[in-house]
C-alpha cells in the first residue's frame, strides 16, 4: 500500500457510534491523517462527534450519504469492524451509492469489497478506488529468525483483551518518542492502523503458517523508518478466538519490551459466545509473568509497563489513584497515555529498554 | 472435500525420500487408503521403499513418470512439504506430463495447481483431477466456545517440535481406540493427514483471525464420527515460525486431553533461520506444565501421556530404557506407540481421561 494525498472522509458508523464497534471510526477520527468531514449513521444524524471525543473533535454526523457529499467528502470509510467482519447487507445501497458518486470506499472488512462484481463494476463505471485493507500481500514467507537491526528498539503493546487500546498506546507512545527528539515510529497490525498510518498488514488476515514471518517482516519495515518502533498489538493471548494472532505477534515480532494494555473496570472477555461460559479478564500480576513466559519460548522480553485506558472513570484523581494502586500492585511504571499525555509513561519505558531490563 | 474411490499412487519425492520433508510421502504409505504403486525419485531408482520401511511397504521406486504409469499409476501425489511450501520449479515438467497423460495431481503445497494456467489448461484437456489440500473453505468463521458433544473425549496430540510424529501418534491412537472396540476417529489438521483420511482441512493455511474458530468445526466433525477423538497436532508451542497455528489448535480444539509427542535425540528446533542462534527442545518436565498453563487460559486441560519417537534408537531393549526412564521422569504413561503398539498407551490415556484426570 502507498500513500495516497488527504482524504475528505465520511465515516459509516450505522447504529454502532459510541459502542465498541465502533472502533475503527473512533480510531480514524482520533489519529488519522485524512481530514474527516461527517460520520454516517442515521441513529444519532444531527449530532456531533465532539460530544464523545471532545472539542478537538467538531465533526458533524449526517443521516444520508448525499448530506455527507454536499459536505464535500470524497470518499466513504467503513468505520466499523464487527466480528469476522462480514459485511452487513443493509450497507450495500450506501457503498453502492458512494461508488456510483465517484466517492472512494475504504473497508476494513474480511469481506473484500473489491471482488464484488456489482461494487468492482460500479467503481470500474465512475473510475472511483476501492481500497480493502485486509488484503495481505501475497508474500507467503514463514519467518527466518531475522535479528533486530542494531540500535533499533522493538516495543510491542500486549493487552488483557481486545478493542481496549493497544493501537491507540502505540500510537501516543510514538509521539512521545519524536515529542523527546528521538526517531520513533508506529507499526500497524491492523486495519485501522492502516487507514491511520497509511501502510502496514492486517496480520489477522494473513495465512497462519505465514502470520510469524510477517510481523517479523513489519518489523523490519518498521526499524527503516525508526529508532523506537511501537508494534500496534492484537487480541489477547487469552483470547479463546483471537489467541493465535497474538501469538504471532509476539514471536514473530521478538520485542525487546512489551507493554501491558488494560482498560479499567473490564472484567469478561470481548467473545461472542454460544453458551453462558465465563471468560474472565485475568490479573494484570498473572499476565505481566505469562507474557514474559510466553515471549521466551521464542526470544526473552519483559513487561516494562502497564498502560491503563480509564476512559470509563469519570474523575481525574480517581484515574490517576487507579493508576498509582496498579503501579503498586505490578510493581511497574503506570499510566493512561491518552487522558494524562504519554512523555511520563513513555521516559519510564525507555529507561527500562537503556538499561537494559528489558 | 469428499471421500474418492481409491486411487493407484506414484508419490514424488525427488532427492528428498529418507529425510524429513518426505514425511507426506511416508505418511500416506504407512497410512494412506489408496494402493502406492511407485515412488518416483531418480537419486534412488532401483531402490525399494522397504529397504526404510521394512517388508510390510513394498513399493518400488522409479527414475521417470513413464515407468509409474506402466505400473499402472492413475495419480501423481506431491510427497514433499517443503518450509513455505513452494513449487519448487524443477517438478513443474513432471506435473504437466501427469496431467498430460490424465493422472490426477494431488498436491499439499501452499502453491495451488489448480490456479496455475499451465496446469489448469493440461487438467481441463484430459479430464485429470487437481486437488489442492491445502485450499481451505471459504468459511470465515471465528471461535464461538462451542462446548463438546456429552460422551466424546477429545484429545490432541502436542509436541516438542514440528514434523516428529504428531500425526501418526493421532492416528495410532485411533486404531487402538477402535481395536479396543471403542468409536475412535481421527481428525486431520494438515496436508498429509488429509491425504490419508480423506478430509479435514490443512488449518496453518487457515487466516488467522479464523484459525481458532476452523479447528472448533473440525472438532465438531470428529465428535460426529466418534467417542474418543484424536486430533492432530501441528508445530509446537514454542517454535519460532509455527506457534501460533499450534496455540490455535490448543484454543481452538479446547481438548480434555493432550498428549505430548517427542522424538528422542532431537535437540534443535526444525527451523530454517539466517543467523547461527540456537533453538533448543525444551525439556518435556517444562512442556508438560506450559502446555497445561497455556491451554488453561482458554478451558483446563491435562498433558496425561507422553508419546516418544524411538526411530532413531536401533535396539528395542535401549527404546525401552528411554521409555521408562521418561516415565520416570514425567512421571506420565510413555511409550512408542509405532514401535511396541499403541494399545498401551491408550489404556493409560483411557484411564486417565475417564478417571477425570482430564
Amino acid at each position: 500500500m502507498r500513500p495516497h494525498s488527504i482524504r475528505r472522509l465520511v465515516i459509516l458508523t450505522e447504529g454502532q457510534f459510541g459502542v465498541h464497534n465502533a472502533k475503527t471510526a473512533i480510531g480514524v477520527i482520533r489519529y488519522g491523517r485524512d481530514d474527516v468531514v461527517a460520520v454516517l449513521d442515521s441513529t444519532i444524524a444531527g449530532r456531533n462527534v465532539s460530544e464523545w471525543l471532545g472539542p478537538r473533535f467538531d465533526v458533524p454526523v449526517v443521516a444520508t450519504l448525499d448530506e455527507a457529499i454536499a459536505l464535500g467528502a470524497d470518499a466513504l470509510l467503513i468505520g466499523i469492524a464487527p466480528t469476522g467482519g462480514r459485511l452487513p447487507d443493509a450497507w450495500r445501497a450506501t457503498i453502492s451509492h458512494a461508488l456510483h458518486a465517484h466517492l472512494d470506499v475504504l473497508s476494513g472488512l474480511h469481506t473484500f469489497l473489491a471482488d464484488d462484481p456489482e461494487f468492482s463494476s460500479a467503481a470500474a463505471t465512475t473510475g472511483a478506488e476501492i481500497v480493502d485493507y485486509r488484503r495481505v500481500p501475497d508474500r507467503h514467507q514463514t519467518a527466518n529468525g531475522r535479528p533486530h537491526r542494531s540500535g533499533a528498539h522493538v516495543i510491542l503493546t500486549v493487552g488483557s483483551d481486545c478493542a481496549i487500546g493497544k493501537m491507540t498506546v502505540a500510537l501516543e507512545l510514538e509521539r512521545a518518542a519524536n515529542e523527546a527528539g528521538l526517531r520513533g515510529a508506529f507499526v500497524p497490525t491492523g486495519q485501522t492502523g492502516m487507514m491511520i498510518a497509511g501502510w502496514g498488514i492486517s496480520v489477522d488476515r494473513e495465512i497462519s503458517d505465514f502470520l510469524a514471518g510477517t510481523c517479523e517482516w513489519l518489523v523490519e519495515q518498521g526499524e527503516e523508518m525508526g529508532d523506537w518502533i511501537f508494534v500496534e498489538g492484537q487480541g489477547s493471548i487469552d483470547h479463546p478466538a483471537y489467541s493465535p494472532v497474538t501469538l504471532g505477534l509476539i514471536h514473530g515480532c521478538t520485542p525487546h519490551a512489551m507493554v501491558l494494555v488494560h482498560k479499567v473496570g473490564l472484567v469478561e472477555h470481548d467473545f461472542e459466545h454460544i453458551t453462558d461460559a465465563s471468560y474472565p479478564i485475568k490479573p494484570l500480576t498473572e499476565l505481566i509473568p505469562l507474557h514474559e513466559t510466553i515471549a521466551g519460548l521464542v526470544t526473552p522480553s519483559r513487561v516494562v509497563a502497564v498502560a491503563l485506558n480509564t476512559s470509563d472513570i469519570a474523575a481525574d484523581d480517581e484515574a490517576r489513584r487507579i493508576i498509582r494502586e496498579t503501579e503498586s500492585e505490578t510493581g511497574l511504571p503506570t499510566d493512561d497515555p491518552v487522558r494524562f499525555g504519554p512523555a511520563r509513561l513513555f521516559g519510564a519505558i525507555r529507561s527500562a529498554v537503556e538499561e537494559g531490563v528489558a
